[in-house]
């Protein structure tokens, strides 16, 4: 062609950012579907809805990253136009502690709030970690006692059974900040010189369940090698602790003798804690507003099976003042592969009451968590819990004289509105069945059926000259049709066929079309 | 106090930034209603939700913005740490070309897509702009003919009615960018030596509605005074075109004459167009698309009272090619302070053709409309069309002896349970009935029942020792309360009363809180 003679103009290359996805129809679907069923707990529990902003002046949302080795990192900043520097918020609690402090004179507290939306964190993308994602939070501000917290805990595991996961498959953990600094405390690790030790031994301590004990000591002590044996494989240096202090963390605070038997009675568990923590009127602090919180949670009927006190919850977040919880998912999900592995984590959060009143001359206590939406949505998908399929593909109206296409649009609006009834209040009274008007290139007609087939069309329409003339419409049963032709050989045969193929008067266009519908439902059943 | 002495730290000011507004529960809620049905109308279309990504490369987007009088303006832009440049999306048709062109060879062309989503503009905030804003975008890519802006257009109108808007209150107006493009070759405003005259041209062609054939015939010659008469107010520059030029453009292809009386026919509409455009073959080739779109709309029953051909329509994106289309609402509306004002636009889109091929070898048809949701929002609000109410205050759960907090949070989950059932599914069968137990200071009771109030709770749980002792609790009628305490004058009496309060067996909670519901809701619906 003597286009080819022509310089080719510079193209575009289309790519998404790094770490930035495109969301496809069934992971949309599939999240709408888990979001629906988390917002009706948070309300049943009296939540109601607010949102902040995309982006915030940066020293309103301060800098509380978990990942505090990085500090020039992690969130997108840009100045504006008046000088002022504006971030895209990186969690949805740092821009609600500034809403509260805003609007603190027209706020009824206790605040009830929840608020799913996207954050966005600048750091290096990876597989299956991404710069922007979404989160869903529920808070509490303006509830100074341990019983928000408690609430807190039985709200993520009524959430967790909602979304269909049994228990037993769940369990929210439960710490307490107080109680990790009094540990600290009591074994000597105070004050800013020892600040990069605590964050080894709290890093150390939160690898318990991936390591056991014996990698613990390790940490804490001279280090760990990730190989084999000592000596192969990356190594992890260790706080450098002695082995007294190693000993009260690993076999007092954790109570490892514990961990691959039975769960230990919770006073048991506390009993062993206040060993740990003592001399630290912190840490007995801490564990006292644990058993505050145990005794509220069992009377209201929440075992150890729902929620679970366990000294080796380690919340990253640097702004958390109290108890701290976290909603884990117990035994093997598929991954993408069909490889069984320990998900982990869903989400979390913990009290938080020093965040607002960085804005304000007074305390405001607050508690509450956030859900990783994408990745409870990937674990519930690749549980069978969430399908992200549509109810139905969609009738497929095609064209077959191209000056008759107001006709075939009329059709399509008419089986649109017939299939489609409304209660009083305009809402859709059962799942939604779509209709196309064919849309491509309507020259090549069999590439309308193919483009029905790819679509999971149940039904196509069709409409030539001689059909409008006798006043009848062709309506095409595509799941019959390749039922009855996956048994026919000849091509002969199958032009005679028909297959499927049902030939009714304009007027019958709807109640055909509706007890074909009827029909392969009953089939979809059956098989 | 003592601390009065000590120097006040520095506090960080709570302020939203620029033009980032928060979100209410009542807009939230009023935009999830009104999104459902806009989804459900979408949905029955064929269309399928697809999503991309807040931030793309800077290149990917290009530069499609309407004010192309400030070409450095309008995008959130910054560097990412590879030096490549990103931006913030500032609509939702630049990223689909993107997202088409780069998976290309896994969609299904005609491809029917839809998605909801924030968009960021970098202007200058005012009242009632905003630098973030939620558009509702359809688009069908792979669609040559105009049968599928015909299609977008009944949609358009389709959703109008899904969402309350009467037929006659609203109107698809349509137009086309040949048209314009013919009009402009046809009084010789061609070259790129004439593009200003012609922004000034669109921009005058587009003020019709506002300032009338006269106020137009001024801004397409000598400019227009802002004031009451002739030197006075602002000047608006005129076009500076010749009087005959202004003749052809204001009778003949706006067909002024028309305007303030009846509608003209289709026919009759054209002819007028075919004379404004003659000589010119893209203008005659744009009034042919819109005749063939005219019979398809006409054919399927949508007159002009749903879609009209109206030359005035100007859509500024410089990416249409052909059809351009919007929805506008009729009549007045009453604003925040009860003023009747003309809404206007709520919604518009076309056909663009050359944003998919910017990166490929081949061209790919495309068109589409974006809704501006939370003007049309603020528009349904005010017409009293969506409410954005919960469906019913929290049942309040009182604090009357701190120790048996867990007894309270037992009784509030068992209300939580009985009062809002759930199909097979887990899916609600009704409204939410939120459930709260007191989360503030427990020490003051009437502060608790004043927070019950001010949430318009119906009912608070109440259980002091003495209750408890006899296995009894006080559920409070908090509406049937107030409305006894109305008549009541004398504060012993008011003692005395205990106005809405049953007595009644532990056992008996769930089935009092269900009368009482119930007999609110009956009271409810008679006043």
């Amino acid at each position: 062609m003597s286009d080819k003679k022509q310089k080719k103009p510079q193209k575009l290359k289309a790519r998404l950012a790094r770490g930035f996805p495109d969301r496809s129809s069934s992971d949309i679907r599939a999240t709408d579907q888990m979001m629906a069923k988390i917002r009706t707990v948070y309300e049943r529990f009296g939540f109601e809805p607010v949102e902040t902003p995309f982006i915030e002046y940066t020293d309103a949302l301060g800098k509380f990253l978990p990942d505090s080795d990085r500090p020039n990192e992690g969130v997108f900043s840009f100045q504006d136009d008046d000088d002022q520097w504006l971030s895209l918020r990186y969690d949805l609690t740092a821009p609600l502690a500034r809403h509260v402090a805003e609007n603190f004179n027209d706020i009824q507290l206790p605040y009830r709030t929840y608020r799913a939306g996207w954050v966005f964190r600048n750091e290096k993308p990876g597989p299956g970690r991404f710069r922007q994602f979404m989160q869903f939070d529920a808070d509490i501000v303006g509830a100074p006692g341990v019983q928000a917290d408690a609430e807190m805990c039985m709200m993520m595991a009524d959430t967790m059974e909602a979304l269909g996961i049994p228990r037993g498959d769940y369990v929210i953990r439960v710490n307490n900040r107080k109680v990790l600094d009094g540990v600290m405390e009591a074994i000597g690790l105070v004050g800013p010189e020892n600040a990069a030790k605590r964050l080894t031994v709290l890093r150390a301590i939160d690898k318990l369940d991936k390591f056991g004990a014996e990698g613990v000591k390790l940490l804490l002590g001279a280090g760990r090698w990730d190989g084999e044996k000592e000596g192969e494989g990356d190594f992890a240096p260790g706080a450098g602790l002695n082995e007294e202090q190693v000993l009260r963390l690993v076999t007092s605070y954790l109570g490892t003798s514990f961990r691959d038997g039975e769960t230990p009675s919770d006073s048991m568990s506390f009993g062993f804690w206040k060993d740990a923590v003592s001399g630290s009127d912190l840490g007995m602090q801490g564990v006292a507003e644990l058993e505050s919180m145990a005794q509220i949670c069992r009377n209201a009927g929440y075992e150890t099976d729902r929620v679970k006190f366990d000294p080796s919850v380690v919340r990253g977040l640097e702004y958390y003042t109290g108890p701290v919880y976290e909603a884990e998912l117990l035994g093997g999900i598929p991954n993408e592969k069909g490889q069984i592995v320990q998900f982990g984590s869903v989400g979390g959060g913990g009290r938080y009451d020093g965040l607002v009143s960085r804005f304000m001359g007074q305390p405001v206590p607050a508690t509450g968590f956030s859900i990783g939406v994408s990745r409870l949505m990937t674990a519930l998908k690749n549980l069978g819990k969430l399908s992200g399929e549509a109810a139905s593909g969609p009738i497929l109206v095609t064209i077959m004289d191209r000056d008759r296409i107001g006709d075939y649009a009329k059709m399509a609006q008419e089986l649109r509105v017939a299939l489609n009834p409304l209660d009083e209040d305009g809402r859709p009274l059962g799942p939604t069945v779509p209709v196309e008007l064919f849309q491509g290139n309507p020259k090549d007609f069999p590439k309308q059926l193919r483009y029905a087939d790819r679509r999971g069309a149940p039904i196509a329409i069709i409409q030539g000259g001689n059909e409008k003339e006798l006043g009848q419409v062709i309506v095409k049963d595509l799941i019959e049709g390749k039922r009855i032709a996956e048994t026919i050989t000849d091509n002969a045969e199958w032009r005679e066929a028909k297959a499927g193929e049902h030939l009714v008067a304009e007027a019958e266009l709807v109640s055909t079309v509706k007890s074909i519908l009827e029909a392969q439902a009953a089939y979809g059943r059956e098989a």
